[in-house]
């Protein structure tokens, strides 16, 4: 099938333009499978995730669906138009510095008071309720009398779709990057079907992203539910993939998520198709032990640890290039780390200040 | 008596060079009063507390000193320095986007454990060590072995020295602004001594600001002193005073804040001569009643409202106006509050999208 | 009578949406008199231009027009919604550099080689010939092969509406400014009938602006045509109206702004109406005596000399606080001027670097 | 023999810090080569010139000079320190916009009024006469009385230590890029000796970059005196080296280029060593056949044709991904020339607007 093609409204431009988005429906007329919601590009230089959502339509016309499936390229118009000099400066708002992958709602909900009125429910009503909840929440906060931030607003209106979906996929990059995946610790399984060779497992924490943004309420209400004697499964599925480097489109890499992302969805019999998992070492390792190290000074810098691949602690990460140092001792100064680890990303620049945040590595990593 | 100065380093530039503040110390040889902490211009934009130092410190050279007196105008080298357009981008870090004021660090605390090694200490000693405590963690950030980022550097050296004095000042400007002033509720006698109209009274709540991390962890230890049966007043006072708009300097303007912290220096002992507060009507209202209101649409921005003029409900407050509507009923959209407000800031620019923070407005105003 | 409206599609944006601006069009069934092209904002912050087309528009809506006027507000829609902090960065193209008001078409004809084939026209058909040659060199460059830039095709396609027009106005703004008026040598005599009190009188150079796009090339043709022993006047007449400072909207002061283009529009027989240009004193200097004064060293600025007010040599221009040279002689710098003149504009910004462009000031200034 | 070490004022920052430069100089005793002057960094991400000058300062330590050798690496202060998101906005001037290449003076000498005054020199006087006016020209302009913009003060600067050298370097690199260099006609031979695959032949056309400046005023002075019946050989030579990509430090590829710089200098004489250009193949075009192709429309870029690998007609350059289109033809589209090409350099960004410069091509390409 074909999927159906629909715009929202997400805001406005100083010159008085609608900033809208491209929303793409597989809509099967029988649904007996989850529902999926997928978007890219909400930090403006991470447009990876548009070639995927591009092959995945592809692949999904010849699938036989069960679940819905919304896809959201494009997701953040003013990021992805805002240039300065030759790059996008899509990471944070313009005019706050916010970034824009934290503006999502924290709902902040009394879950005890909650269940306290809708505890009669049964299992599948319970959800049904607390889901119209979360999405009842957005809705109100989109209509705020005082109005609300610009980034808030596309985030909010992004998050009241995603409520609405049973599994949430949203795609971006990193800045010098291998692919990783962040995926919450309770949902650990599902890291062995995307073609993804590095995951970080994150606890039940909100610190403004999509992803917790959409398992976070859940997460906290099945632990509530736990403490009351009731087990009930986080219902849903969010997770962010970082699908590589920003700034960089390439049709044929985006075959090799598309396959990933098909592989989770016929586990989670979204589609009918049997699709295998492709066959690679996955690795992880918790959020705690995923860590920046920051330029120790300022000057232009040589990368030499290659991302996704280990690194032995003391082994070369990068050099420091001090040329106005010329001749004295600490003119190149070789930067290693004090443990092994899997350098994931490094910062796009070649010259920094102290105290850049020079790579993110993973640490007391372990198989999956 | 004249200030000594000297410098301190608090980053280095990708060209290697390093990034120092200017220190200015008038240490009176005997010390009888509370010691002060004064800086000036974190947000690149905000120039006019460096005329206020400026000018403070010509006044200080004929009084007699209780109190060490330590000044740091240009607090925000890489912000005043960075330029975009015809303006100073200096609210947020150009990497990270981090707001500038936002960087500060939040001790976290666990002041029943500590209080329980110190309650045998009497008062005097049980501030020395809580401020020495306070001090050591702020060391101790600055020498992170993975290092720390290029703002929070320079937050937190800052807040080193805000923690060794007992008057901590924070001067600001907002964007086009009257002059306020943010002061914690414990204290709102001193908000009748400093030369400023408008006060906002704040909430034992850290959201990053330099005063907040200051008088947060006082005010936190103070309650839990209550809590055991001990009181003790917090013995740091730390405000922010915004000094009117952004990108201006009046050096005239700057001896009438002179005038008013001599006031506040003068009732706290910190000089021995006695400077009587202007006679100006001055006016509060607590954060939680201080609005923000947003565009509620993209457009071009007549300000009609001015800053520190009472507003009554329905008064016209902006008009949006859309000429590409021109001929339609909405090419011009007249905006108002349903609310009596008065108007204490709005944004810089003349064109705004949707979302974007138009002013900020007190409500529930009362005289001080 | 009532403007029609259309659009006219000058680009697309990296999401592929559309930029497209808003044509309103007074187009009387009989014309008589000559025609007009109004545009505003080509400069992102520039936005008061706005405001007074939507004044004129109502003005004309109730006159007796003889000429056709087209009119385009918000000319420079990628300028407009760029924004950096909370300013709007639309003096220059955030990729390239370039100063959206130098990217007009430098014909370079070879007027000499033309004319050989058009000499025995009469002066009527010479003219049309010419324009037509210019409009259709617009057209051919929009359509290179090869493409043209952003901010080019954005330029070329005003211009090639500003061609077909015997009048054109390029409504602009300074950064601190007082109003003033760029006229071409030739047409020193429309000056008078603008509420604009400060003219600058250009030479026939090509520097890249819009009004020089329009006027140059038939200049030139007459200049050429008068050495061959043809008298043509100029036919076109082409300004640029500095309405004040940018980042300001004031729908009140555009009506005078209306009055002066309406007075003018009048003299040309645009409209049927009689309108008086304002009484006020006029004053001009010829390009070549409006002089760039450049901060002669870094520091903090306070803006002292007016601008739109005389000032005599050796008065107070400026002073430069360096509050990090506190205690030296030079903590303060007191900058002037050796010539007596009248300050234009300033810097827009506080704060500068050695050499920013502090001031524009007209010297040797005579009354119109 | 080390080199000595020196600083050069060449500005000052808003918050009153001077902008420096380092200098280095080996200077042997007895002079019989010519002398050279090399800089790096002018635009501010294109930091691999520093690398090289690393390397080259290493390996003429060991070597026995016969001319004076200059370096200034970094060389644009204000430009590299200029961070925007994760990169470096290290092109233009970010406040006037003016590109740093852009800035040097233009001498606009009238030669034939000058050799008037000195025509009775012999060919080394007239020499020593005409430098030391460039020079001295220099000097003046930095002297101003009424000031220049900062990025002239430091391209001027700059200027000035290139015009008491023979021979100039400006290491420079390109967006995403192979290395080529910019040679000036005359010099043709030159091009052999670096170790660059790809030359462009350049005219004698002034357009405001470091070589320009350099070598035109001589090339205009030999074309004059060949008018006059007198023969003299441009005795500057002046290049552009584009070290490959921006935004990149490579310490080992460095040591390449010096490889082909001091064959160079050895061919020169300026040092004592016997240095053979690398053995690779060169191949050169002229300007007028280097070629800007823009992008045909907005939209998300896939680059499929590799810099510095030729590429033929009708072979794919780059696909422009039109996700926002999905399901219609024109979703992907992908982009051709129309003629042979190698391609040189492309976009640093993968996402555009419709004009963007995309890729610049040399076509007409033959070997050297």
């Amino acid at each position: 099938m074909k999927p159906g093609r629909s715009t929202l409204k997400i805001g406005e431009l100083a010159t008085g333009q609608d900033l809208e988005l491209n929303l793409f429906e597989f809509a099967p007329e029988v649904l007996t499978g989850p529902s999926v919601y997928i978007q890219a590009n909400v930090h403006g230089a991470e447009v990876q995730g548009n070639a995927v959502i591009y092959q995945l339509m592809q692949a999904l016309e010849s699938c036989e669906l069960r679940g819905k499936i919304t896809l959201v390229p494009l997701a953040n118009p003013l990021g992805i138009n805002q240039k300065s000099g030759e790059f996008t400066l899509g990471r944070f708002d313009p005019i706050t510095g916010v970034n824009w992958n934290r503006e999502y709602l924290d709902h902040k909900l009394d879950i005890a008071s909650w269940y306290q009125g809708h505890k009669h429910l049964n299992d599948a009503e319970l959800i049904a309720h607390f889901r119209a909840l979360l999405v009842e929440r957005c809705y109100s906060r989109l209509h705020e009398p005082w109005g609300i931030t610009t980034g808030h607003r596309l985030a909010v209106s992004l998050q009241q779709m995603g409520h609405e979906a049973d599994i949430v996929l949203d795609l971006h990059t990193g800045p010098k990057s291998c692919k990783h995946l962040y995926c919450p610790e309770y949902d650990q399984d599902a890291a062995k079907y995307f073609s993804i060779p590095y995951t970080l497992l994150i606890p039940n924490e909100f610190g403004g992203a999509m992803d917790e943004s959409i398992f976070c309420p859940w997460w906290q209400l099945s632990e509530y539910l736990a403490t009351q004697g009731r087990e009930i499964e986080v219902p849903v599925s969010a997770f962010t993939l970082e699908l590589g480097s920003q700034e960089n489109v390439d049709l044929a890499d985006a075959l090799v998520d598309v396959e990933g992302i098909m592989a989770y969805l016929s586990l989670r019999g979204v589609i009918s198709e049997r699709v295998e998992p492709a066959e690679m070492p996955r690795y992880a390792c918790y959020l705690k032990d995923y860590k920046k190290y920051h330029a120790p000074q300022g000057g232009l810098v040589e990368y030499k640890a290659k991302v996704g691949q280990p690194l032995l602690a003391g082994e070369p990460l990068a050099n420091i290039l001090r040329v106005d140092r010329y001749g004295e001792e600490d003119a190149i100064v070789p930067l290693s780390l004090p443990v092994d680890c899997v350098p994931v990303l490094h910062f796009a620049s070649a010259s920094v200040y102290q105290g850049t945040e020079l790579y993110k590595v993973m640490t007391k990593v372990f198989a999956l």
